[in-house]
């Protein structure tokens, strides 16, 4: 229904400055990079995500002849300037932070060097993929870092704002450490392991609880995972332990419950106390329903019996903070720094890069964004990923994402790993950076 | 870059309860209706919207060859069973309230009736296309009351979730009565009208402000509007005084100045004032960064001089209620209905209607739920939209949809117009509902 690639997924000004830039000859080379202003109240670390599918779009860049079509007659252009985007693509080179990296605010996680034109028609969907995965990275690695040793699954696509929200959450969950997704389509395009079994619907339409039970387990031999909730939960526990019997004989096995509404962290000890009664120790419980990384860690920590979680809504729309005050500013026209001096969004002037330090243990212990030339002590944040044009390396593979993940969240700072606000971790500032930004003529900056 | 029609945009679940349906010969028809549980603490009605997409999905709906060699291999299902999903289509009929129709919790707002897998199997994207355009447009209808005669437009595509948000974000506020969006494709798709000249990086490549304000406007004479704030807004409003002056000769002027910083407030009077004392009192201004419902209220009733505003991120992602508490339940199966009787979260069973009465001045007075045979005074809100699979009537024009917001709106009783919480809306129910629900075992509802 919707082309996600296309490049009309863009706002107009993009193109209206297109044409200005066209008729002035403007073709100097530009620097523009991504970064956020400020980090959302409830979080303390965010982790880039969204790389792959910013170089993919970059790589496909091109107007269609449909869409040069449909701006030839929408009346906002001239037909040279159309015939220029035709032969328009993206021949620039990106420097970025690998998927997976932690980063803070005022690091620049994504840096592109082009012509003008083609590093500003990008600027749209830039944001666009950039901030989403991102935002629900972070939001996801929250629930990892309260949930050790529990397996997390993303069920959030339903109440995803969207197709692709659905589609790059998922891809989002499984960078920040989720085990799987209930989506199949993240499973097709992206390997992400699926997961689910039942809804209350199923036992809804069977007559009988039980016998929905027993029918699905004998429909799907390989993963019995029973909903009991539908109508009365501790109910349901015990048909579960008197269907277990009855299927042994078939050499059949329920693997797990799964709770989806009521007292979670009662319903999940006495469950868990009926199935261990019937001989179902090995019967995992699994919980669902309007969790989020706050209520995961007030269950584990209250001893809820709970071996594994649906995260869904919560996380896929990053309910507590939907959206980061992200910004893609130009730094660098024609050789030339520049500065944008709004009340409230003075930015750092140039081409600048991020370096790493850790203490002996490998703990991060602080950033300093520097310009380019700016050479510091430390692990260098920025990366070359693409240069005129072309990838540089293959696409990631997701595991490889995942694990570096794993190991930043082993990196931070203890206070950043906890759900409640931090002091802000140390971002400094290179001493050229300073001065070039007071040259500009840059209010006092922080 | 992704399929955003794929079937397989829906959770596993639904795949394996297929197949325990096929397995157990479940053909017979089921009745499924999708209905919000409760408002957003900040929100005292909904607008639906998204039927038009929803429509369009069903008819399309198909497993396609790849989509069905993906399942062989994954591992999870018969080949038989895959055969079966092969043939699948939906054929079902659909009962709706029009797009643009306010509605109220409880009340349904889709009604599915369908062989239960073809009902069954389209829950996931059927949640994920409503919920979504809902929230919006009921998010943006705030906007449109609170700013009467003002010019609002969509710029929230790059904080949008993805690609779909956005582009049904556009729709969404068009519906909800927007004058249009930045977003070009939604331009394309929906006929939406465009808004947008240029960002501060356009003023920040040319080594002048006042250079880059003349060579703009030169390039596009047509709609010239000036991005003001990048610098010191005053200083600039008085270069777009001189330029005017400069223009003149050429016969071109400047339709507007946009602010996107600082005290909007304070900005757009001082604003107002230099452009009127240089003999543009025809220029408007124009503001956006930030804004939502609540801002354009405060800016409106300080009195702000601003003709109109960009509203992005806060409307698009709907950032105070980014989901609706939603459910697409189960409520009839081979001619008996079904009750789901889960903690806090039971519902009305049966197939229903819902009949909407008005006071004499045409405003909208109560609603009543009903089982569909008993029928009632008032309006019927659901109307059949689909029969065996196919529309009733052609695709519908944005123009009616926005026609009907507009009359909904000056329809709704004063106190659902305020930003603030209002006393919730009349929705009854009428006694046979009760009744069943009562003969089914459910406990209290109110």
């Amino acid at each position: 229904m919707i082309h996600a690639d296309s490049v009309l997924l863009t706002d107009l000004y993009q193109l209206t400055m297109l044409q200005g830039y066209w008729q002035e000859d403007m073709r100097d080379s530009a620097t523009f990079e991504l970064f956020v202003r400020k980090l959302p109240r409830t979080r303390n670390f965010l982790i880039a995500a969204g790389l792959e599918q910013l170089l993919a779009f970059l790589e496909a860049f091109r107007f269609t002849d449909e869409e040069c079509l449909w701006l030839r007659q929408c009346g906002y252009f001239q037909a040279d300037f159309i015939d220029h985007l035709a032969r328009l693509r993206f021949t620039g080179a990106v420097w970025a932070m690998p998927e997976g990296t932690v980063f803070f605010p005022n690091e620049p996680i994504i840096r592109v060097t082009a012509p003008l034109a083609e590093a500003q028609i990008i600027e749209t969907r830039l944001i666009n993929l950039m901030q989403f995965q991102t935002m629900v990275a972070s939001k996801a690695a929250r629930s990892v870092l309260v949930a050790p040793g529990k397996l997390l699954t993303d069920f959030g696509l339903r109440r995803a704002h969207g197709a692709e929200a659905g589609l790059l959450a998922a891809r989002a969950c499984a960078i920040a450490g989720f085990s799987g997704s209930s989506n199949v389509l993240a499973g097709m395009r992206f390997g992400i392991p699926m997961y689910g079994t039942m809804a209350h619907s199923y036992i809804m339409a069977h007559d009988d609880e039980a016998e929905a039970f027993e029918r699905f387990a004998r429909a799907q031999p390989s993963n019995v995972v029973l909903l009991i909730d539908t109508y009365d939960t501790l109910a349901a526990a015990h048909k579960v332990v008197a269907l277990a019997a009855r299927l042994a004989s078939s050499h059949l096995r329920i693997s797990a419950v799964r709770l989806d509404s009521g007292d979670l962290l009662a319903l999940s000890r006495e469950v868990r106390r009926i199935l261990d009664a019937g001989g179902l120790a090995d019967c995992r419980v699994f919980a669902s329903g309007d969790l989020d990384e706050y209520e995961l860690e007030r269950l584990i920590h209250a001893g809820a019996a709970i071996d594994g979680f649906g995260v869904g809504t919560r996380v896929t729309t990053s309910e507590d903070a939907p959206y980061l005050n992200c910004a893609y500013k130009l730094e660098e026209y024609a050789g030339r720094p520049r500065l944008k001096r709004s009340a409230g969004k003075v930015t750092w002037p140039g081409c600048k890069q991020v370096y790493r330090s850790y203490d002996p243990q490998g703990t991060m212990r602080q950033d300093i964004v520097t310009l380019e030339a700016e050479v510091q002590a430390g692990e260098p944040l920025l990366r070359p990923v693409m240069q005129n044009g072309h990838r540089l390396a293959p696409p990631v593979r997701l595991a490889e994402v995942q694990a570096r993940v794993r190991q930043q969240l082993q990196a931070l700072p203890e206070p950043l790993r906890k759900l409640s606000a931090a002091a802000a971790y140390s971002v400094t500032v290179a001493d050229g950076l300073r001065r070039l930004a007071a040259k500009l003529g840059a209010p006092p900056l922080t």
